[in-house]
């Protein structure tokens, strides 16, 4: 029975993770699964992860497609306030459960590296946004928390774009044309960190990674890079070539698929970097994609700048 | 009835307050109201604050003694995921009141320079915790938000801390002595903010203040400024002399109490100066006490630093 006691409700004292089923199996298990671990680990929550994990897959063979949300919440403390108690080495916790039915549309896929299928959404175009998310300590950078309200706000500023482009594209006797599909939102340092709803990955013009001694190491040519063009994919979008991705270890949710995406990349000759993402770098920018867990990879055609001024990929 | 979908619980898109009732009187009455509006704007909820207050009023009458907890959360959305929709001014929102019945201890008060009554607490001693605060931006900071994991965080170190000092004054046979009352919290910047549950106040000692080109506009000596000695107060702790407190504009909630105290010296010879306190004040400090609406006043007597050194005031 969920009360306004519950800590989760009173203080986002807790963590969730939106899990996708297909054909009764969860998708990237062993990442939820890892997630469940550190998330406890981080908040000192005492999570059975294996008996939970073993829920979950019950409840994935029930709903067959779909999606299931976890949200795991620290228990009403016997201290007043936002304190819990200290004599045990982690807080005991409730967890909910909710599966959702509906159909993944996994018609358009790739393969990566490592040989796993990955979904391809439509291309789509972005917007930076105003809205800025926070800056967390060390515990919380790349959480998936309850503290969302950044995002929250974030996400709002994007709904607002949304309609009032397509009001405009009415008004203006278009037909409607690409929609505005994510928002790209800073840190409170500055930092370009991810969407609204999703990671970001980025490719820099090769001028740039030549001047950038801090990416040069690692930096691999697109022609000498991992190729996925002999692989029998439907989908045109190319994954070949160097990515970047922001660290998150100061603000940010480090997703599940961002994570499946830099562990298939991590032996070939382009592992993916972490670099921050910066106005300067923008400029710069050759390509550009949003990825989650229950998306894959949202490819994106252009983006829009703060200044008004749009880059195509 | 309160469900996993809400989204106070799921995102911590809400706010919340927790107000003092004495003798079936709202405590601050005019600053709960204005937190309702404030809030309500900040994060475009739709709260009707003159009915909700009235409701509140009713509550109080009823409780007599206690403390009422109000949380406001935006209902769910028609749009999936994190979003709200964007074609109306503000969400609807809902609210959940919980009474409760304790006696707060009004034993101990002084009366401020606009002649208001203040609770003052035993004096006890603090200490500078290493959990640290979210750098928030502008719509969020300072606002009490149902994301406060960082706060719950640093409470769980300052509990920790708490009943290792208890466990070793008994190890050491020594009688309990000064209890740690309240841990001071830095952000992300490195500013020390606010106590784990409570604002801070602070004072400097003035040849700090002479080499302190910003203070100096507003400052005035201890000798001119307003004297409480006049007054028939029951504490021996003196609100005498310039008073500063950190800024809150970029992180920390800025609590009824505090702004209670910025509006009573607002037109006496010292009015508090917002001024960000950082590890070079620390030696410098003269003063120190926390605040928050339920206690009124906790004079600080000493303050333990990072590096284990303990300034006495």
């Amino acid at each position: 029975m969920l009360t306004p006691d519950n800590r989760g409700l009173a203080y986002g004292d807790g963590f969730f993770t939106t899990i996708g089923v297909i054909d009764g199996l969860i998708l990237w298990q062993d990442y939820h699964y890892q997630r469940l671990v550190s998330h406890a680990h981080a908040l000192q929550l005492a999570v059975d992860s294996d008996s939970l994990l073993a829920t979950l897959q019950a409840h994935a063979q029930l709903l067959q497609q779909g999606v299931i949300k976890v949200i795991v919440t620290r228990t009403v403390q016997a201290v007043r306030g936002y304190g819990f108690v200290a004599n045990v080495a982690a807080s005991p916790c409730e967890i909910w459960c909710k599966a959702t039915a509906m159909t993944i549309n996994t018609a358009q896929h790739t393969y990566l590296p490592d040989g796993n299928s990955l979904l391809i959404q439509p291309m789509t175009s972005a917007i930076c946004l105003t809205a800025q998310l926070a800056c967390l300590p060390p515990p919380l950078a790349g959480l998936k928390s309850l503290n969302r309200l950044d995002s929250v706000l974030a996400s709002g500023e994007l709904q607002r774009l949304k309609a009032k482009s397509l009001e405009s594209n009415i008004e203006l006797g278009f037909d409607k044309g690409l929609d505005v599909g994510e928002g790209l939102v800073r840190d409170m340092s500055g930092s370009w960190v991810e969407g609204t709803m999703s990671n970001v990955f980025y490719q820099l013009s090769a001028s740039q990674l030549a001047n950038n001694a801090q990416s040069l190491e690692n930096f691999a040519t697109s022609e000498n890079s991992y190729s996925n063009n002999d692989v029998n994919n439907d989908a045109s979008y190319s994954l070949d070539g160097q990515w970047f991705t922001p660290p998150l270890t100061q603000s940010g949710v480090a997703g599940v698929m961002r994570q499946v995406i830099i562990d298939a990349f991590a032996k070939t000759e382009t592992p993916v970097i972490m670099r921050a993402l910066n106005d300067d770098d923008l400029p710069n920018l050759r390509g550009l994609f949003f990825c989650n867990a229950l998306r894959g990879v949202m490819p994106v055609t252009s983006l829009t700048l703060l200044s008004g001024e749009v880059l195509s990929f």
